[in-house]
């Protein structure tokens, strides 16, 4: 997606060790005109996949998934980082380990809002080792619902991720992907 | 807002400790048509005020806040929950106590994304004791700018919060506000 990709080339900054910081327009200070356009292109790509539901992780996919849901007049949940290691019997659960924060987290979603019912999209920022995507994979199949296919706004492609989930079997749909980043250059997969 | 507090009625569940449950529709599971309506109430209220800014704080809070931000054609913010006591020097940080997981966070904006050429306004999903929207306030203040006012979904008014704050001379727009609750009724302030 041609305004996203300009986007980072403009307000991206490349930080040592494989770090893509895009908190002004993205995670931290977000531009909802452009998350919108987002979701709309997301809505054109998976256009007849019959999505019911958006799931994400909170925090930072939370703005798009919810323009994502808008736009597909689908409800949105939320996985949440759970913060305690006694997991209820109401909820899926599943462990998702953090490329940017070097840690682990254990995320839930409560099982009235997931069922074999769903067709789910998962949406996120950020695509790199996959690790994210793959525990909300796990808590869809957990519910014995369908994973459609997965929207994300930035895929790290040198990172691999989102190739072993696309052999995998997996539908992905990244709006930029990267293929290599230097401090002073950053190249797109088209 | 009517539809907000019939929706309440309907989904709400009152638990033991004051708690309030929408998490079907607001802060687990999200109804992004019933988010956008609200930011559209919320643009009502504050059409006049030069709102150049939105201000929440994870993770609740950014599925209405982004939608509020999308109406009012404005960047949005998010405070974020630091997770190290060591503070940068190139953040605004200030505490907030949490009513519902009973713990302390310490809640930080980037310097580069809040300064004194903004007029902000504050979103979030709840408004009980009001610590939220002082921390919020507290990070703005810090930066120079002006906090227009607040824009809360659900006011739990018996709390005290809300009031305290516009004392303060804060202006809070809540689009329901709610008296009183008792396990089998919800009463609402009009």
């Amino acid at each position: 997606m041609l305004a996203l990709e300009e986007r980072i080339l403009t307000d991206g900054k490349v930080l040592p060790g494989g770090i893509l910081k895009v908190d002004g327009f993205l995670n931290h200070r977000i531009d909802p005109k452009l998350s919108y356009d987002m979701a709309c292109e997301l809505k054109r790509l998976y256009a007849d996949a019959g999505v019911s539901k958006v799931l994400t992780i909170e925090a930072s996919g939370i703005a798009l998934a919810c323009m994502t849901a808008y736009v597909f007049g689908c409800p949105l949940v939320f996985a949440k980082k759970s913060k305690t290691s006694n997991i209820s019997s109401d909820v899926w659960s599943s462990q998702i380990e953090s490329f940017t924060h070097g840690n682990t987290n254990t995320v839930v979603v409560s099982k009235e809002y997931l069922g074999p019912w769903d067709r789910v999209l998962i949406v996120d920022d950020f695509l790199a080792t996959g690790a994210a995507l793959l525990g909300l994979q796990d808590l869809v199949h957990q519910a014995g619902g369908i994973v459609v296919g997965a929207g994300i706004a930035i895929e790290k492609e040198f990172q691999g991720g989102g190739n072993e989930l696309r052999a995998s079997g997996m539908r992905v749909e990244s709006l930029a992907r990267i293929s290599r980043m230097t401090d002073d250059s950053i190249e797109f997969v088209h």
